[in-house]
């Protein structure tokens, strides 16, 4: 939902069709096997819906599918690694920290892609797996998630890490916890804003931007909508119109 | 595993059949027509493997499934929440609280259960949704649990409850954090060893009882069993032989 803002907001003539695999997620705790099978099933329920273009919004899924994702489908897919890890070189990283779920970090995925970008980037990864559970909870301000987020990313301060990346799209929502601990000179990742930006520059590369006045969006859920319209007011600040629960896979 | 933990112990003749649903849980947070969907597929998976009772050994899927699951099988069926609240009350509990997720607290099913069992009973819910993630994480005796513990039980200890129903599986490895809140004098509720009894009682009474000379194990799961063996470890305080990947539904 992190990145579906970022894209409503730069991309507002844009049609967006959001899925979300409510029955089945967390994927963070997931085998990549497994999380692949997920991530092909909800591939294949948005290309038959008629998509020019598959945004992953999914770190994980993004981790572990996405050469899967890409030789199956007929259709540009873009994830939000690969412009998370941009934006952290681009930003000057150096020594870059990582965290995500457990199945993002397991996968070594964002260490390729930054070493891809500059061999000479030193990074460390952290899993985070209460980060998701107290973002959804709501507890972004809590005193408690504070010590949490101390106690996770305590080994990447002692690494001395100068940039740290948000690997999971539920992480910017504890972004004020983040920044407390991290203090006002860690260079933030946050993948949402450049995956958006990357979609925009592949729109207009392959001359598929819309000429629409107004998108709009309609959102798929695969378990009832109820929990999903309320986590979804949190993060887009606005109700959510059209949400349609849909059998996939 | 807390309940197959308790079986184990009771009924070390019987031999146990395990499926984890690893590749959709966690269940507390999903809607009562998804998780009675992946109960049914769950059900049916350990039908077909011959077995002579099936115990439903979550309480979200005891909450809402247990009457349909009933139903459709040709089968005894026992599930957590029943043999907890007859333990609550046969402790003499008078002012009951009861903790779990928010699919058994918004079901209603524990008020439903204890008050059929003595109608003036007063309950009081409360949905803790850091609890099965903290336990999973293995921070048990962590300070910030005692603190979220702390949080999600004030409103009952403000009610002034004698006893407290350790409403959802996971539960029992936060005991001591949860104790060194609520004090010494407070009863606490673990449907494990109420649930095993029932088990060995309707076992005996319907003349079920194995004759083996030991029972043992077989664990079947719907991811890959490299987590569960690793979660599963913590719980039975042993290595799990004979974890099998398997796909239902």
């Amino acid at each position: 939902m992190t990145v579906c803002h970022a894209l409503i907001q730069r991309l507002p003539h844009e049609r967006l069709l959001y899925l979300g695999d409510t029955a089945r997620v967390p994927y963070g705790t997931k085998s990549p096997a497994t999380v692949t099978q997920y991530a092909l099933e909800a591939a294949r329920f948005l290309q038959a819906q008629g998509i020019k273009l598959l945004v992953v919004a999914c770190n994980t899924a993004s981790a572990v599918a996405l050469p899967i994702l890409r030789e199956q489908l007929r259709l540009p897919v873009i994830g939000v690694l690969e412009p998370g890890a941009r934006a952290a070189i681009a930003a000057g990283g150096d020594r870059i920290g990582v965290v995500g779920t457990e199945g993002t970090v397991n996968s070594g995925s964002y260490e390729r892609a930054l070493q891809v970008l500059r061999p000479e980037t030193v990074v460390f990864s952290r899993a985070c797996p209460l980060f998701v559970p107290l973002a959804e909870e709501g507890w972004a301000d809590h005193a408690v998630t504070r010590t949490i987020v101390g106690e996770y990313l305590a080994s990447l301060l002692d690494e001395e890490i100068d940039t740290l990346v948000l690997g999971c799209t539920h992480y910017p929502l504890l972004k004020s916890a983040i920044r407390s601990v991290v203090g006002p000179d860690m260079t933030l990742i946050d993948s949402a804003d450049a995956t958006a930006e990357e979609v925009e520059e592949l729109l207009r590369s392959e001359d598929l931007l819309s000429d629409r006045e107004q998108g709009g969006q309609e959102f798929f859920v695969t378990d009832v909508p109820t929990r999903f319209q309320t986590i979804g007011r949190g993060f887009l600040g606005e109700n959510l119109q059209l949400v349609t629960q849909v059998q996939i896979g």
